[in-house]
């Protein structure tokens, strides 16, 4: 086991007994054991935008052993930090996935009322039990991965940088024409030292494998990142860092269509239904490089031309679903897309009801979305706060 | 660029130039340009029961520049191999993404028989491009990753291996809590040196991390490889490799249900829709290590005690959906489930109607998985073949 590894399992252990030791002292001082937690409701979600970020709000919510009310949940919060605390101090790696099924259970009970005997479930799905593990990772202000909870990994990084992790070194520009795969806890991750001017996270996968064969990172003396589609908690949590630690601006390249906005989005200020873990995964000052809506139709307003021509929007251009429209419409209505710049670029959208992959500009060849495209928007500033 | 990418690029050129050059010959002496190629069609594909794997078999089709209902088919393969040749000679790295919208345009014509202009689609769908590259890659013997056409890329691996990629020399073994993602042109990996004794493939990405986190690779000398679901060309070409140039033995682990045992095919003997991909592609050696039906209940025939007790089986089994058993059904048509074996196993899921998740076996720790059932079950040759 790595060095970090054995240190961050001793800080976890001891806020997981910190904060239920006030059960114990509940118990003694002859109190009914009461958990206080922050809740995860929407209604205590709030969009920081001094901060540019979703963050928790301080209402918070009681779960007591003696109300019958909320036994249950008291029962499977304890459940769930007492399997952490024991996989942390056995030297395991649980999943989310695992926690469900060491934790899952039928408790027998005689009913008080009809002394017959009951069945109760721990649980019957996973979303109760990914539930209390929110709920503790709120509790103790830690996140999952601090607590060794590991999960399925989609982000890869490449460029001039050399990162420990574990017990190793990594020299994230030797990676041949493969890339490095993010580890679950990047928290763990130390940077040693950079030569890069900037982040570029991409969302596809398969964009990311062409400008890193091609050599875009070196070229232009960025860190090229990909999410592979919706990014991870780990990806994001990655990027976060190297913004805040390193000081480098993020660009971010999706297709130009709602999913991606909300992929910006989800980078950018949080996801909504998880503000608790913005505060630590959202990169604020993450930037949209593209595509916009605007390279693709231009803007008298703006006076910019766009990059493609008629023929090749014509060919290029994909329709708009329904599901499209409609989630362009939801995103109109969060705070952090109501500037003037987001509410045009979506309002062409809705006008048009036209989408355009990163595909159509590599299509027009390589050399064009490497050495035209990407570094001609970042020179001239023009992407979207 | 990699010196590889040099040599491969001219390769691929040497290999278009020479099928396509057929056409201009046919052309200068009078002929009808055709192009022959082996049909890609269920009834052309054979199971070849010696080699163990799915291949193509001899029957061909044509495709004639004069035949009305051969033109368009034709053309569309003239032109997807005139801009992967394009691309070849400009160092492009494009995708099959790309290459769908490079190709894809209106030509006007007029028509002959009522002199009105009319416009035609080269394609309108990527899955008509993606046929035509398909049919380039059977006509010219050449998988299109050979052809420098990336793709998304999803596997991941670590281990005691030093390997080149491009113009650097990685060592698996110095990944920290990361990992090496694979790149989508493995042909072009060159394996420098290997301290492992086998190959370990996991269906699941989070398994993987957990396996890896925990030294599994180090204390069991192991390669340890995920595919993160469904595996993808590159993953299977890699483990093929792994298995023929350095004679590993090759083990996989999924899930105990019919998606499983289809990700175990699909490594072990190829897809089925692509059965010429298969040749290369497919590792007929590969066994099935696991979750099996017997690991969860036994069997007195093969005096085997289950892995669960029946309080286990009570808390981690999953009930089989409609979808689980029609496949299930469907797998025990094919020829390389027909044994007696696998008949069993697949009866027992039809008769049990229970599936079960890698991760049920992780939850009764992590040491259970990687310090009994893994080990224990390949030294005794406890799996499927």
């Amino acid at each position: 086991m790595s060095t970090v590894d054995v240190k961050a399992r001793k800080k976890a252990l001891k806020k997981i007994e910190r904060a239920f030791s006030k059960l114990v002292r509940d118990i003694l001082s002859g109190k009914t054991p009461t958990l206080v937690i922050r809740k995860r409701t929407l209604a205590n979600t709030i969009f920081d935008a001094e901060r540019g970020l979703l963050r928790i709000g301080n209402a918070t919510l009681k779960r007591s052993f003696l109300n019958a009310g909320e036994a249950k949940k008291f029962m499977q919060t304890v459940l769930i930090a007492s399997i952490i605390h024991e996989a942390l101090k056995n030297d395991e790696y649980p999943t989310i996935r695992d926690l469900y099924y060491r934790g899952k259970h039928t408790i027998r009970f005689r009913d008080l009322a009809t002394g017959r005997i009951k069945e109760e479930n721990t649980w019957d799905e996973q979303k109760e039990s990914d539930s209390v593990i929110r709920d503790l990772e709120v509790l103790i202000d830690m996140l999952r991965e601090e607590m060794l909870i590991l999960s399925k990994e989609k982000g890869k990084v490449v460029g001039d940088m050399r990162i420990r992790s574990g017990d190793d070194i990594i020299d994230l520009s030797k990676m041949g024409h493969g890339a490095y795969s993010i580890e679950p806890t990047p928290d763990f991750i130390e940077f040693k030292d950079v030569n890069a001017e900037f982040v570029l996270v991409i969302e596809k996968d398969a964009v990311f494998q062409q400008l890193h064969r091609a050599g875009f990172w070196k070229k232009y003396k960025a860190l090229l990142i990909t999410s592979a589609g919706q990014p991870d908690r780990a990806t994001r949590r990655f990027v976060r860092r190297l913004s805040d630690e390193l000081g480098l601006p993020v660009y971010i390249l999706t297709d130009a269509d709602p999913y991606g906005w909300y992929i910006y989005s989800v980078f950018k200020v949080g996801s909504i239904t998880l503000s608790y873990e913005s505060e630590r995964l959202a990169t604020p000052s993450a930037r949209f490089l593209g595509v916009s809506m605007i390279d693709i139709f231009g803007s008298s307003k703006l006076k910019k031309k766009p990059y493609l021509t008629e023929a090749e929007r014509k060919n290029y251009i994909i329709k708009a679903t329904e599901t499209d429209i409609k989630r362009a419409k939801e995103l109109k209505s969060y705070e952090w897309f109501r500037t003037k710049r987001w509410l045009e670029e979506i309002n062409i959208f809705l006008q048009k009801k036209a989408k355009l992959e990163i595909e159509a500009l590599t299509s027009k060849g390589l050399r064009f979305l490497m050495d035209t495209y990407i570094p001609e928007k970042i020179e001239t500033g023009d992407w979207i706060a």
